[in-house]
């Protein structure tokens, strides 16, 4: 997506080889504009298919979703990060671990909003090591709903996840997939 | 706003004298067209004014606030959740009590995405104690900048923070006000 790779060029910050900070548009400070044209792009992307329901993790992943599933006109549900441990009755749980933070992420979704049968189309703001995209596959399995495939708006190609799940047959359209960054060279597009 | 009522008519779950769980539509799972006639309707409120930001806390403020940020055409800022207690010197922060959680959560924004003389416009999914809201407007006044007033969707009337802080001077448009509510009684609206 052409407009998304410019703003991520102009306003991307990269950290080493793999860290990107977008705060100023995604990840803290949010742009409604881009992020309308974002939701657009996964509907012309997934509108073909029924999708019932759109599954993120929160936070960054709640405005992206938000935003698509006013063009699919369907229910969101963000998986909540929990610190406790407890397994509850009423809750599907996963866990992802963050390279990021260096620490391992339960997520969980009440059995209310997710059912046996209905198609879900996962939506995150990063795919790198695809933690949380499993984590929230894993989750969708667990109620016997079927991932329709995954929304990504920024995939770290050069990181093993992305692969490795479409190799597992999930589909993912990732709007922007970086090749390779580093702070001298900047950013470089698949 | 009728539509609002009706919707936490049907599906809010009281619990106790003091809780409200609205889960089904605003902070588990999300409606996005309900959420958009909730921007829609903070614009009409709100839209006179200059706003150049929107400020919101994670998690369940985001869907709101993006969705009204598409009327104004302005950016939003989330307060992130900080567990770390260092005082940074990028960031404005400040701290709210949860009466809920029984925690006291830090929050912060960064210095990048606050400035001095900005016209911000404050929204969030409840006020009960007005602790978040409190903390919002301390960050909004930290940067120099103007609070033009809060947005919120649930107000609990029958709690001080609304009476507080609109007599100190901020305006605060609530779209559902709560007068009283009960496991037995139900709810009932200002």
């Amino acid at each position: 997506m052409e407009l998304l790779e410019e703003r991520i060029r102009k306003d991307g910050v990269v950290r080493g080889e793999d860290v990107l900070k977008v705060d100023s548009f995604l990840n803290h400070q949010l742009d409604p504009l881009l992020l309308d044209e974002i939701g657009k792009e996964f509907f012309r992307l997934f509108g073909g298919e029924r999708v019932d329901r759109i599954l993120t993790i929160e936070a960054s992943g709640i405005a992206v979703a938000v935003m698509a599933a006013r063009y699919f006109g369907c229910p969101v549900v963000f998986a909540k990060k929990s610190r406790t441990v407890n397994q509850a009755r009423d809750v599907y749980a996963s866990s992802a671990y963050s390279f990021t933070h260096k620490t391992e992420n339960r997520i969980i979704v009440s059995k209310e909003y997710l059912h046996e049968g209905e198609r879900v189309l996962l939506i995150d703001d990063f795919l790198a090591n695809g933690q949380s995209l499993r984590a929230l596959r894993d989750i969708v399995l667990q109620a016997g709903a079927e991932p329709v495939g995954a929304g990504i708006v920024i995939e770290k190609a050069f990181q093993p996840g992305g692969d490795e799940l479409r190799g597992e047959g999930l589909r993912i359209e990732s709007l922007a997939r970086i090749r390779s960054m580093s702070e001298r060279d900047g950013i470089r597009f698949c």
